[in-house]
């Protein structure tokens, strides 16, 4: 988990998405332009959330997303996604 | 119905699909690939409800839910669908 | 009326579709893919209601609803629709 | 205006369309299929309105609606849209 | 300005449009099918408005409205436009 | 800034758009099909505002507004648009 | 960070985009038509917010916000985009 400056307003939170599996299942190694964009990711940042949306997923949490949440956000080199709280399934 | 470490978040629930009847009523078997996606699964996991939606379904129940409901979510080698309680029908 | 064991939550109902007319008011012979789709049918099982929608209609009651209404449900060989009772026009 | 056992849900009114024109203002006879959809009809059954809505038309009304307005109804050999209250343009 | 037994329903008003003008600014004859279609017209019929939306508009006033507002009635010969209140723009 | 004897309704205003500038920032030129529709312009009539909704700007004011906002309208020669003010983005 | 003398209007904020990068990460140039639209930027003016949503930012403020938030916004030579504070994603 990388530790950032970006402070997300509101009931947003900041996900570093986990690296594509490059292996599938059955041990078959995907090339890239066929790898399935991640849907796993790690909360790095969280914002104050919102009167009506107090946030629920903290600082480090593992989360699933679905394939499409999210606005992708280069920053310092890396890729985030950042995404509202209600865009985010589960804590795995 | 298998036990898994998800977590939903708010209103959602995991729901596991019931494997795809391979047989037709009238006996006929079907080709893989004219399998009708399945539309009946057990409830593996359940959010904590909001304020507004408290839960009706729970852990075990057999749940009836449209063709195009909720967001397949793959882990640990199998395949999960997610989805908001009021996008299931009936419990059976 | 048959009975079923599927219990639709929230403000849903289960309507059994009557059978399409095979023939015309005038007695013409309708083809089997130029029937009609049915839009009346007989409530067979019907939610506990929502604080905000108290349902009307009741289990035996014959429903008009219009020809896109609900999702058609496939339950032990049988032929349904589930809906919102808002999709119901009237009680005949 | 006839008389029916259909007895409308919530805001939701039953109107017998009047009969197309066949003759413009100018006299010209018009061919079936270009007749004008008609936009004027009968109110023949009215639903019980909602806490939010009570009804203001009542039975034996002339209503004016859009030509899109409704959905078309077959009973008894007759044809009747179904709309709601709000649908209903204005009393002649 | 006409009168007319046409009673609007809620916060609609009836417009009697005023005749497109078939000369532009500088004079030039417009061909029939190039005519603008009006946007100002007479308040000929108001509705009771609504507990929410108390009428402003009254029988008698020109008001301007958007090209693509309201409903073409016809009407005993004349056309008329049936819009909501909140469709108009201004009174002139 | 013109004067106007058109009276918008409820939270609306009617701008006059300033004229487009016919030359670039760097004295080009600009033929008329490529000038770019003005997005700065003068209040010349404020509605009364609603309820939930009282008007901010004033007639004189010069407002900053989307190029596609509000809607032409022609009226004693001159060319007006009419916006609601939730349509403006600023005061300059 | 300019100053500037526009007014937003409620909840919108004047946004000062970054200048692209013209260098990638790994120091390639990159021509001009290929520049990625800059999603960060500085607050150059908030508006009063409204009494539903105080505003969060100020001036001074570097933000991160997506592709296509905002309208472009040209004034006194330079460009600017004017948003509203939810389409702003965090602080940085």
């Amino acid at each position: 988990m990388s530790t950032v400056n970006i402070k997300p307003l509101a009931d947003r939170v900041l996900v570093e998405p986990a690296a594509a599996e490059t292996t599938t299942a059955s041990g078959i190694i995907i090339p890239d332009n066929a790898k399935e964009k991640p849907q796993r990711g790690t909360i790095v940042a969280v914002g104050p959330g919102t009167k009506d949306e107090p946030l629920t997923v903290k600082v480090g949490d593992t989360v699933l997303y679905g394939k499409y949440s999210g606005t992708e956000l280069a920053h310092e080199g890396k890729d985030y996604l950042i995404m509202r709280e209600a865009d985010i399934y589960a804590i795995i």
